[in-house]
């Protein structure tokens, strides 16, 4: 069975949102028992984590590591319609995620106790995201 | 219900190939209408992405980017059987994707605007390429 | 129809665990012929892979290049509570996965001849890892 549902999540600019509230509901209106969530954002310049929820120093040292990886306005790029942070966030979102699962039992997530699930904005300026929920599973 | 099917796809060498046509395809064939389409390359030295579709410049500059994360030639590699390029390749599908899902509703992928699916070919000369693709979803 | 189980790995520390056999096991204990195995680690220290299983200079070449990636003990870390591996491993297991799908057919997992899966350790001390396998397919 399948049952699936968009979500808006409303940023305030480059930085890390919690959505796990948001995926628990749609699962628990899903009704279904045993599967995997699936979980997918629409746009090319945030993505979606999983990682460390306890500390937020973990966050904010991803975000070091990222503009090692990806820094804004390098001079070599060459799309940058958009400002600095244009082909920055569409790197970021690249070697991160666009979409994964999270298997549940007994109608809940198994995440381990440390594993927060991420929306990972990348862009400077506050953006609307649509996260597309997709709950696959048994009703037993 | 499951549909499956594998799609053979054939690089000119290192650069992104959109595949959306192809799984356009195998999904309209499956009849299913609500679910997720999952993809996989049988491969380790190309990859998956989701990324920007509308200026090409983006694929040329995460091509630049790649050559940051995992330059052909590096002299700390042990593994170079296959040229300057072998070890680059694996190291560049390992920090994009091997396999992801898009979800679908009323028999269409839920993508954003500007998001496009790309093979992305990470060796010097051309491949034929097999990309497996599985619909799981409802008929209603 | 779904077939969920928790495997866990031990790890001698940071390197790659093949666990092709795990999953092998428990797609077979599924009964399942045709559908995806997804597979999720419950940690966020650690990843899952996919890479060329025959020659083990690509494995070791990894690590070279993660720690150009994300290296252990970088003084802009704020996070080091618990050694100078511990905010390189969460950002090691951001840009690889906590989470993917393989798709199998005729109960055979769907991998390239090359293929293997592995868990990667980021922590330099051994762990106990739970790998949470659920397999989603039809019977026929």
């Amino acid at each position: 069975m399948i049952h699936q549902a968009t979500v808006q999540i409303r940023t305030a600019g480059r930085g890390t949102y919690s959505i796990d509230l948001a995926v628990r509901g749609v699962l628990a209106k899903s009704g279904l028992v045993r599967g995997v969530v699936h979980l997918f954002v629409q746009h090319t310049s945030c993505s979606l984590i999983i990682t460390e929820n306890a500390d937020p120093d973990v966050r904010h040292d991803l975000e070091t590591l990222a503009a090692d990886w990806a820094p804004d306005g390098d001079p070599r790029y060459r799309h940058d319609l958009e400002g600095p942070d244009d082909m920055a966030a569409h790197a970021r979102s690249v070697i991160t995620h666009s979409s994964f699962s999270i298997p549940f039992s007994e109608g809940q997530m198994l995440l381990g106790t440390w594993q927060g699930l991420y929306l990972w904005e990348h862009r400077r300026t506050g953006h609307l995201r649509s996260l597309v929920i997709t709950v696959m599973g048994d009703h037993q």
